[in-house]
């Protein structure tokens, strides 16, 4: 069957260049995802996709840091730039591995962010683009980002969201800031759901019903909690002393879990974790679930992709259900022509 | 069947009075929780629990803010011990309905916090004790915790673990430090996570294999994110450039994974989430889950008591693992006798 993995990096040549000589990379940003050399080794990973068939191919974006984390806004345009350039090439010379990319964006760079938008989806063929949880720490609901949803809205292509590193988020408050790389294991997931809430509430997606958003990891932590988002937020503002919240929910066009469920699409990349997935799909549906594995980031070179199989294969569901999860769902809703 | 409640919050009438009078909460520190009559209405609440049955019982504690957070180290070893005081004589004069308690410490007094443990235990006939997450933001595998959990481990008795909102914990790094009350409804789960890791990574189950912590909300993001935790921390120091972690797997006994599933146990206080009950039942175990339902914090009295014993009523298991997360391992974990 053809499996579509949606959520995987790469790092082209010339914009893994470009950003070591970067100061901001020369201080240590982004040396570690620049350190993978999995990122870049296209024999090495051509090796690993064969192990799952023909049928199996990617959906490519560059790593973090984002361009906004490497650069200023003046230069972090052209490593966008740069960035999707590479991302286009790859897809056009290797049509079979890599059926489309998500672009770049220069995000601390509002304008830009909207030119880059355009040209990677109309002039580079970009399948959308990809976000990050929060632009050095500015929300993804701040007012300056406005201008750029609506650009992104009316391009109608999906948005990828991955989770970013937050500048102050603790393991929690202690004097180390993070211990043990939980800003990473639970980190990631927790930025991921605060970024969909804060989305939520702010009334995106009344100004633009029309916006798709594909998570990473499977939805953060919405569905375990799903029980916290639902009653947990009926009474949103009885915590709240020094805000008041009384006219949120009855701003709202729809019940706040409508939207969690309607304008956000998961992937599957838990890193093996099968109870999670069946969590995941009871919550999101099998409409909003899509294969991914966040290649090249397992420990095993194609462990994830082999994991991941490997459990949405085991799934009780229809042949036909699991045929959306692993291409279906993709192709439907980024575009991506049915194979022959 | 018996159905024992292992996580509820009541504020018995002289605890009350005595943190109403404190300037901690005349500033505003817990007037949340002391302003929500059900935690002291007991008619109220004995006729909620009525709808379930003669079976159904609780086991009590008093809600945050800990006593920590109510006060200096002088004064909070007093306000633990008006809270077990009160809890103790809940206890013998409703037996049928309190079936025992977690007392409450003051770990901003660690001296104080042990000699409390003891007498609460030996003395009031407390089944355990509840700790919160943090301790006005000092982590539990701080250094000047380590006597307290010597003494909790000499004691053998399980450890109630509440979430606790950190001082600084953001939303995600904004102006304002948190929105929409993103604290709570993916905080607590996200602090409860942080916590376990902190005390799984730095030892603390080495040194002390007979702890048994009984996380709340179901173990946090644990299950959800089990791919994360394993695989995830398999390379614990590769994203970390700061502090050397390479020693902390190594000097585990066990394999990290295993102490999240072994030490910890969840109670199914998911507010009515059915998809994370599986996937956290999936995880822990059914020797592992015990029903709780956070009564009074439901926002209709008793819908969180309804809605999990429905999903808990509906889960495809035998009677007799359904048995043992009704009352079969509270019996065993916290010693309470059998029903006749």
């Amino acid at each position: 069957m053809r499996k579509i993995d949606v959520f995987n990096h790469i790092q082209p040549e010339r914009y893994c260049r470009h950003i070591e000589n970067l100061a901001t990379s020369r201080q240590g940003i982004g040396l570690r995802t620049a350190g993978n050399p999995r990122l870049r080794d296209l024999e090495h990973r051509f090796r690993v996709m064969d192990e799952f068939g023909e049928g199996y191919c990617q959906v490519i974006t560059v790593p973090g840091p984002q361009p906004a984390l490497l650069a200023g806004p003046q230069e972090s345009p052209e490593i966008a730039r740069i960035a999707n350039d590479g991302l286009a090439e790859l897809c056009s010379r290797y049509p079979e591995r890599f059926v489309g990319f998500a672009a770049s964006l220069p995000l601390n760079n509002p304008e830009a962010a909207i030119r880059e938008a355009n040209r990677a989806i109309r002039e580079l063929g970009a399948l959308g683009v990809e976000i990050f949880t929060n632009v050095k720490g500015k929300p993804l609901d701040a007012a300056e980002l406005a201008p750029v949803w609506d650009a992104l809205a009316a391009l109608e292509r999906p948005v990828w969201m991955h989770p970013s590193r937050s500048p102050s988020l603790p393991d929690y408050t202690s004097e180390k800031k993070s211990r043990y790389e939980v800003w990473f294991v639970f980190g990631y997931p927790y930025e991921t759901s605060t970024a969909m809430a804060r989305l939520v509430f702010s009334g995106l997606f009344d100004r633009h019903p029309g916006l798709k958003i594909i998570t990473h990891h499977m939805g953060g932590m919405t569905p375990y909690f799903e029980g916290r988002v639902g009653s947990g937020w009926e009474v949103l503002g009885s915590r709240t002393d020094d805000e008041d919240y009384s006219g949120v929910l009855a701003g709202l066009k729809l019940p706040h879990t409508e939207y969690f469920k309607r304008f956000f699409y998961a992937d599957t990349a838990l890193f093996g974790g099968r109870a999670g997935t069946v969590c995941g799909l009871d919550y999101f549906g099998v409409d909003h679930v899509l294969f991914a594995s966040d290649y090249p980031f397992d420990p095993k070179a194609g462990q994830y992709i082999r994991e991941t199989i490997a459990i949405l294969d085991g799934l009780p569901v229809s042949e036909a259900d699991r045929a959306l999860i692993y291409h279906g769902n993709a192709e439907r809703l980024m575009g991506i022509p049915a194979a022959k």
